[in-house]
């Protein structure tokens, strides 16, 4: 059946109708009045939701886009960079790094594993010279479906001194994040998340010391240059002509965030993920996550029983189910199938999911009690 | 009246209502096969358009991320840069080169005139010891209406040996420009230009030259990695999650394109610009541009009569005849008004064009035959 497809992957991510539809008008001129009100509305309400007073700026890019502008502006070749990899967007950070001529020490974890905070104070402490400039992390990391404690994280490296650069890219929006009252030097993210539009555009915010570090940096990028963006943000505009029609849509989405309200979402998403790997559980299934206790809300990735595969399981849900969930990345690549229950998702939408893969394990063979990851979904979802 | 805006500015530009739609839906997954195979299309005709067997690479950015892409991709600080600047959009080329380190010489002329290839030869050939590495350029150029002799340009610049790295971000899809056959060895270019789509994608295509300069380049771009992106283009994928939806509204627009051919689609530009110009001069404007062999097809730069402000023109325009044109830029600003014939402008357009624009002066108190617009444009497009 066509257009029936329900994207449960880590992004892009299911997108409301209103936003749709706004975004398939003519676009308007990026240097009119009309277009200068709704992007001022825009940058007021992305300051709520990355939790700062400092400037949103808006590039027209995928969020990888919005990592390399934030190491383009800030590092020289030669900085020493420490970068905690706790799986494929914490390794691209330490690539954009690299790329840019960065000395880079990597502290990573086992996949499912997140970063323990004192192997990082410990670091950090024998780092008495203060060569760190700047120390990389993910907050929720894609690959793995394991969400970092970042507060804790972030208030280690202010104490060092070094400059925190963070990947919100699949946690702003879904999951609490609160960039000032947890001092977070550089935050960024994308749309097509929590923020519920196609992807096309990505954000990024810098706090003062971030800023004063980016005045030492000698070629930052030209398209992604922070000073030019913020004046611009500043000035109600955009220094290059932006991806009109998704800022119209990322306006339409922002107010329907506003009228839910942050707390109301981060409360969605615990309660939908927490209900997905109770469902998940209850059919059998593990999670890659090793401790529960630092899951993410946002993606859950699971283990196939054995004897079952993953392509299979992804081909079952999608032809039979319209239900797109994704593989592992690299080494994880047919080891582990990504849930995301990311933006636009619904408990109804939880419990699809979980009843479309307990029909697709039941095709496969899997033997388990039917209904019982619903049952537990549903239960979850009552507590 | 709502929704009756028109836009006769440089970009965005008028977008079908067949690609509006066809981008309404819901994205689909980046790493599917489904849009594997929209990719795979997509590729080859660009590469028809540009005009090249060398691969294009397709970046979620506006035109200067494209533009950025190129020059973040070659120069190490050090390098000599050649820029050629006819207006603001060559100066973007040398402000560019000069943030990656590179030292960059200036040939600029008035706004309102084009290249001499002549002085370009000259100065290639006082280089004896080839130090320029890259001539920047502008095919047409956007502040000014002012179209450069690229053929014979970058025909001296092989000549030389310098790689030639052109803007063609108002020109491909509306001018001739043929990449391989002239060769060019950089070629840029935008989406919500000839393309016909809102802005957010951008387009850059390398010679074998450039891309053994690539090779030397120390610190590239790593979200503008071109070894990154071809080797994605090559896979019929995106090196990062692309804007999905753009990249839908691309492939119905290059439909679009293929069926009405490009030989056509450069005569209908050529046919409107000349059609919009007579008319403008029948009224008894004049052009920006100082000879009329080289005013552009795309975008033509008009003074005001005496005595009647160009803030005045645009508001006229637009409240009463809802057509937005451009004002001047920079030094420009007030100076002249523009009027974008680009990409999904038709006969009927321009004759509405000169037609409103005449109601306008009229309304304006300018004195002059009324009527005497639209009988050139009427003329001109039967010739």
């Amino acid at each position: 059946m066509k257009d029936k497809t329900f994207l449960m992957i880590p992004g892009p991510t299911p997108v409301p109708e209103s936003v749709l539809l706004s975004m398939a008008k003519h676009p308007i001129g990026h240097r009119s009045t009309e277009f200068s009100a709704l992007l001022k509305d825009v940058y007021a309400d992305l300051k709520t939701v990355f939790g700062t007073e400092n400037e949103v700026l808006v590039f027209t890019a995928s969020g990888t886009g919005a990592m390399d502008a934030a190491i383009s502006n800030l590092v020289n070749p030669g900085d020493k960079v420490l970068s905690l990899v706790i799986g494929n967007f914490g390794e691209r950070w330490a690539k954009i790094s690299e790329m840019k001529g960065a000395i880079v020490t990597r502290l990573e974890v086992e996949a499912g594993c997140a970063i323990n905070p004192d192997e990082v104070k410990k670091i950090l402490d024998a780092d008495v010279n203060k060569e760190y400039k700047i120390v990389t992390l993910t907050h929720n990391e894609t690959s793995t479906g394991v969400t970092n404690d970042v507060k804790t994280i972030v208030s280690i490296i202010k104490e060092h001194g070094a400059v925190s650069v963070v990947d919100g890219v699949t946690s702003l929006g879904a999951l609490p994040c609160k960039m000032d009252e947890w001092g977070i030097d550089v935050l960024v993210s994308g749309s097509q998340k929590g923020f519920m539009i196609p992807p096309g555009l990505s954000f990024l915010a810098a706090s003062k010391k971030a800023w004063e570090l980016h005045e030492k940096c000698l070629n930052p990028s030209f398209y992604f240059n922070w000073k030019q963006n913020r004046k611009s943000v500043i000035d109600a505009s955009t220094a290059w002509t932006p991806a009109v029609n998704l800022f119209v849509g990322l306006n339409t989405a922002l107010q329907m965030m506003k009228e839910e309200g942050l707390e109301n979402i981060w409360e969605r998403h615990r309660k939908i993920g927490t209900a997905l790997r109770a469902g998940v559980k209850a059919i059998g299934l593990k999670l890659l996550a090793k401790d529960e206790k630092y899951a993410s809300n946002s993606i859950t990735a699971i283990l196939p029983p054995e004897g079952i595969s993953v392509p299979d399981i992804r081909k079952v849900m999608k032809n039979d189910y319209d239900i797109v969930v994704a593989n592992g990345q690299n080494k994880l690549k047919d080891k582990i199938f990504r849930m995301g229950t990311l933006g636009f998702v619904s408990e109804r939408d939880t419990i699809t999911a979980i009843g479309a893969l307990e029909a697709t394990l039941n095709k496969l063979g899997y033997k388990f009690e039917l209904g019982s990851g619903v049952a537990a979904v549903i239960k979850s979802l009552a507590e």
